[in-house]
């Protein structure tokens, strides 16, 4: 039981089998009875909670307020922006009826033709129209800004290769939608969100990004500049993880939002959106899980220790819950997460596994022997090591333990991006590279053309435009023209 | 400008008009592009997230675990189950499509008529038969229940007449959906549920409520039995605020979900589901609320405090500031949430209307005379009763006086209740008694038909069956026949 429990196809051998695997059999989310759909399972949305309360916590701290605008967008919405419309508005779930009737078959329902709605209304693919076409009533000065709101919203892209999480037609996540009195304060507020993007994926996530912006031909239907975060999956690939789009005066002048300056001259708002989704939670798994499970961060783990207890009978059971019942307490005292499962009708073994799988990052087991010696066993998940210690101060010893996780599955998912990233200086050695994985960082002359001559010669695309690092101006690897900074080329989730 | 902001239609000469005035004028939410769907304004957000995080809270109490589940439910799910179908399929937005192309005239999109989809989707009006279709995989054994779910989540009805926050056609809620091994199992469950709806509404909405089952024609669509709490309003209607239903198996049977008992045999599963919605940002305003603005209980409201400077020039502002700091610092160190408006483009004369209509429960307000004396004065929004009192010991006045606000917002719309409620004993007295408002207290034979001719002749429907209080069977009003005991009768939202 225990085996077939915890059975995943190996990362060497089927990476995206064992990502797959893994999200099933750790009971995170499983596909629906409509198409692309997933449903998010228990185990999965608690880890989705951590992340929307940590988050939500930070965009507050930045000044910003939640609101809610409405699931469906009228189609003429779409055609105001030109850019918007080619970018978001052709796949999509389209409402054009608003009731059904029986069928005259008298076998279930059929829509009822005679209620067709005069405009036909698009499920919200992103609310940049919808939102505008609000904040023009919402604007009318410079007092007015800047308007900060973030929306938490469910939103639909009809994908046709969709994946659990990485990429659903319905997918969770949150909207920031600002409107400011300058293009700097608009600039400052976009960068200001992808650093709380960052500092969430490195410190929360334990997953090392790079901060950057984006190509032209990559950028957020609508925008003049957008700014993103990516991370490097153990197979070498890369994986935006949140964008944060400048978009200029463009959605104000598409809804007419006008503001009075300070010296009552009309101006158009600036504004700016970024968001992060359900997405995440791929990233998530595919930082630092193996071949056991899932490896999750202290920070986001719904429990953050298990404890087990291996007994022979109910009596020794019942000393071994007495004796644990006081560790529980001084753990909680401590703010550590911990489920203590003394359920009967599992073996030990089974748990442990069981355990495993879902990244539990701490395990605590307790048996016979450890009741005489005032002991119990710690495992930690990420590292699979086990020790016997005392019980006294083991509160203390569990939470460095829980903070030096943390901050291990960091450093080793650093250290494998670093392996992973060379400089690359000819097209030649960079088609040889490109199959090995991991980000090459290049000259690149800045055009559209040449980058897309290499996406369509190799499948790999420019990730960002390195905000730090390395500014040293050079040659195109592909044209020989300038370039003013080498670029971050991966293939890509 | 402070009287402007303020004015709202008084209660006393069109409620209606005052509760819509009170909703936009106070920042709550406001009517969309899209016919009958609400923004809710960040204010109003911001009540709605006090609300659902004391709810979740209160579900995770209870065992229960949060979880997500599609927007778009296939339009066969619906006639499996036939008074569901009946109840929900009807009055729906039905995705047909799912793609846009561009219009051939160049000027805007069209919807792509080779997109048509094989099957159309129902943006969900509530989820049990996407959930039902999905436990199917989820449960085998007896082992696998009670299986404890809550989501929370947007949903859609196409409500032809809409107001914000009562009906809407799109609304967010919550909806639990449980499954359990017997019968007593899941009405325990749905009684649980709802002894947790009362509770919240009496603790935290200060709004008292009546505890019911619902007459068979009020019943839930596809429920046995649909439990509710009922509130009144001031204008003495009657506000259906939760419910909770006893689905019995129908929903099991619907979509073939059996499991196997402790003795090995085959049964259908139990269920309930339960439910509470942006409606009672609607029962929240129209208990506590008066011609000034909002009533806000001191437990769901945003800010509990808010702390208003009057000051002559810049020099005094900053004595004030100082001041305050601390103030502000002692109220914070009891877990008091507090605003310290200083801004300098209002008067304080406008400050204190908009947060009169606002609702913040208690106002304190400090100028020159009482940095001198060493005190403050504090307004009490429910009572608008004002006194100035020393500084020392502020904070545990403040933490008193909102508790005091909590219970007397509740004992006021207790009182109010009580003295709208009356026994009615003869249908000619019930016509007359029914024009004034209030609750009725009448026998009731128990029929349908009786049911219908009175909502019919009066427009009064039966609330509910009240699980507390006098239990004397009688005689019905209008056919004489024999009562099991009294119900409340009474027109509604």
């Amino acid at each position: 039981m225990a085996k077939e429990l915890k059975e995943l196809t190996p990362r060497s051998k089927d990476y995206s089998q064992w990502y797959l695997d893994l999200v099933i059999k750790a009971d995170l989310a499983e596909n629906s009875a409509v198409r692309g759909c997933m449903v998010i399972k228990p185990y999965g949305y608690a880890i989705w909670e951590k992340m929307q309360r940590q988050l939500d916590d930070m965009f507050k701290e930045t000044g910003h307020v939640n609101a809610y605008f409405p699931l469906f967008i009228p189609k003429s919405f779409f055609s105001r922006e030109a850019d918007h419309v080619e970018g978001f508005a052709k796949e999509c779930a389209v409402v054009t009826h608003y009731r059904l009737k029986n069928s005259p078959d008298g076998k279930g329902v059929i829509v009822d033709p005679a209620a067709k709605l005069e405009e036909e209304l698009i499920v919200r693919p992103t609310s940049e129209t919808i939102i505008w076409s609000t904040y023009k009533n919402w604007i009318q000065s410079y007092r007015d800004l800047p308007l900060l709101i973030n929306q938490w919203a469910n939103v639909v892209r009809w994908e046709m290769r969709t994946r659990l999480f990485l990429r659903t037609a319905e997918f969770l996540w949150q909207e920031g939608h600002t409107a400011h009195a300058t293009a700097d304060e608009a600039v400052e507020e976009a960068r200001r969100m992808l650093n709380v993007y960052a500092e969430f994926a490195e410190n929360y996530m334990a997953m090392p990004v790079i901060k950057g912006t984006k190509s032209a031909s990559e950028r957020f239907a609508g925008a003049l500049d957008t700014y993103t975060i990516e991370a490097m999956m153990q197979d070498g690939k890369a994986l935006q993880s949140g964008t944060s789009h400048f978009l200029g005066q463009n959605f104000a002048k598409a809804f007419d939002v006008q503001f009075t300056d300070k010296n009552g001259k009309l101006d158009y708002v600036w504004a700016t959106s970024w968001g992060v989704s359900t997405r995440l939670m791929g990233a998530l798994i595919m930082s630092h899980s193996d071949d056991n499970g899932l490896v999750l961060p202290p920070k986001l783990a719904p429990h953050q220790v298990v404890i087990v207890p291996i007994y022979r009978n109910d009596e020794q059971l019942a000393e071994i819950d007495e004796k644990v019942a006081g560790i529980v307490q001084r753990l909680k005292s401590l703010g550590i997460s911990v489920k203590y499962d003394n359920s009967d009708n599992k073996k030990p073994g089974w748990k442990f596994a069981e355990y495993e799988l879902k990244g539990v990052p701490v395990r605590l087991a307790i048996g016979g022997r450890d009741l005489e010696n005032n002991t119990i066993e710690v495992m930690r998940r990420d590292t699979l090591t086990k020790e016997t210690v005392s019980c006294d101060g083991i509160e203390q010893r569990v939470k460095d333990l829980l903070d030096d996780i943390q901050q291990n599955i960091y450093q080793k998912a650093f250290d494998f991006r670093v392996s992973q990233t060379r400089e690359v200086n000819s097209y030649d050695e960079f088609k040889v590279e490109i199959e090995k994985g991991g980000f090459l960082l290049c000259h690149w002359d800045g055009t559209p053309e040449t980058e897309e001559l290499i996406k369509n010669e190799t499948k790999a695309t420019i990730r960002c435009i390195p905000l730090e690092g390395d500014k040293t101006p050079g040659k195109c690897m592909v044209t020989g023209k300038p370039s003013a900074q080498r670029v971050i080329f991966a293939r890509s989730y």
